[in-house]
């Protein structure tokens, strides 16, 4: 049993849109970012970076959006949200888990968060951070040039929800991803999937659906 | 069969160091960073983000320390690298390897190449980061003040090697990380390895021994 504290359409998104794929059993808890409930004493203690998401695994917290998406693809193995151990695929899976976790998602957190790097010029900052960001962007979108559907293999795993929440965060960015052609299908294709329709009704999202 | 490009003392020291635990067959293939080796176009086509490391498995290229990490750990279970899937333990495992690839190195990228934040004074983004990196080895201190000679479970993981080398990378700053308590008796006990002699003789390193 789990229980994911989110915010609509913030990192929780990725661990969320798992659970629902995964078909597993889950309660959501609100965290409102615009009223600090993220620096609340009592979440510090389940989460002392305060920020969501904090996924409950029977009762014990933890945290890190892909280190929850990669969890929940581990613990429901029928759902095939992750390459086999010992694969090709999984090399590739965990190269591409770790560079959007290393690289993409922290320049995000500079664009959204410029104050993260310090008291400085945070237009400088976010210049920057969306300069390293259309780098990825391009580069995925060669990747997917060659007419692949996924990263890897033939269906979506964890590395695919995770690369679909990234770009939904560039929807309002002076370059959305969703300008690169093989990034504008592949987003299409993953928005198809029964999944994004109940993520957007249990979060009550509108934009970019 | 492996082939690692690598520079003394950089990232690559990970990957470096679980090849070495795994007792794997590699060959090394040292990267002049201050030449500039890591922008050189051959290297770029197996690591077009022109960093180290790269690692060649079965001739395939891959890339990002940590992902390297988990992928060797993978490849060799009898090593007992990496907590068992399903586990407890394996939850907090991919916690704090999201966690270290999320937020400390990336930190740790803006403390040593504070240009990547843009524009700005770099001595802002230092300082920044400095606070940053300190609030995550404090918190690291007290996860291990509880007695736990590793991260999880009875033996070393990918995880305390990826925590052992970004506390070496401390040991120049204002607060090196040794200077928390259950820290440093933790690198000492990583330390204590033959690996750890292994990689300094293989890689030429002397300082931090
Ligand atoms: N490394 C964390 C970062 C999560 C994060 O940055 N969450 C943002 C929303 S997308 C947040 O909670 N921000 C609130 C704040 O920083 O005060 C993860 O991937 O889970
Ligand atoms: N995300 C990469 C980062 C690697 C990285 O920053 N490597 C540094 C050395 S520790 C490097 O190659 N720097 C050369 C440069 O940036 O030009 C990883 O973890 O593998």
């Amino acid at each position: 049993m789990y229980t994911l504290y989110y915010s609509p359409g913030a990192a929780s998104m990725l661990p969320h849109l798992l659970l629902i794929e995964a078909q597993a059993p889950y309660e959501l808890r609100p965290v409102d970012l615009a009223a600090g409930g993220q620096r609340d004493p009592e979440y510090l203690k389940l989460n002392p970076n305060g920020v969501v998401p904090t996924l409950l695994v029977n009762e014990a917290p933890y945290y890190e959006a892909a280190a929850l998406a990669q969890l929940i693809a581990e613990n429901h193995p029928e759902a095939a949200l992750a390459p086999p151990l010992g694969t090709a695929r999984r090399a590739t899976y965990l190269q591409w888990m770790t560079h959007l976790a290393n690289t993409l998602q922290p320049a995000y957190r500079l664009w959204f968060y410029p104050g993260d790097a310090g008291a400085v010029d945070p237009d400088a900052v976010k210049a920057a951070a969306r300069q390293k960001i259309e780098t990825i962007w391009e580069r995925i979108d060669a990747l997917l040039s060659d007419g692949r559907a996924y990263f890897v293999g033939d269906g979506p795993t964890a590395l695919d929800f995770y690369a679909l929440m990234l770009m939904r965060w560039s929807r309002n960015m002076p370059r959305p991803a969703t300008e690169w052609p093989h990034l504008k299908a592949f987003a299409e294709r993953m928005k198809a999937r029964p999944s994004w329709k109940t993520l957007y009704e249990r979060e009550g999202l509108t934009e970019w659906a």
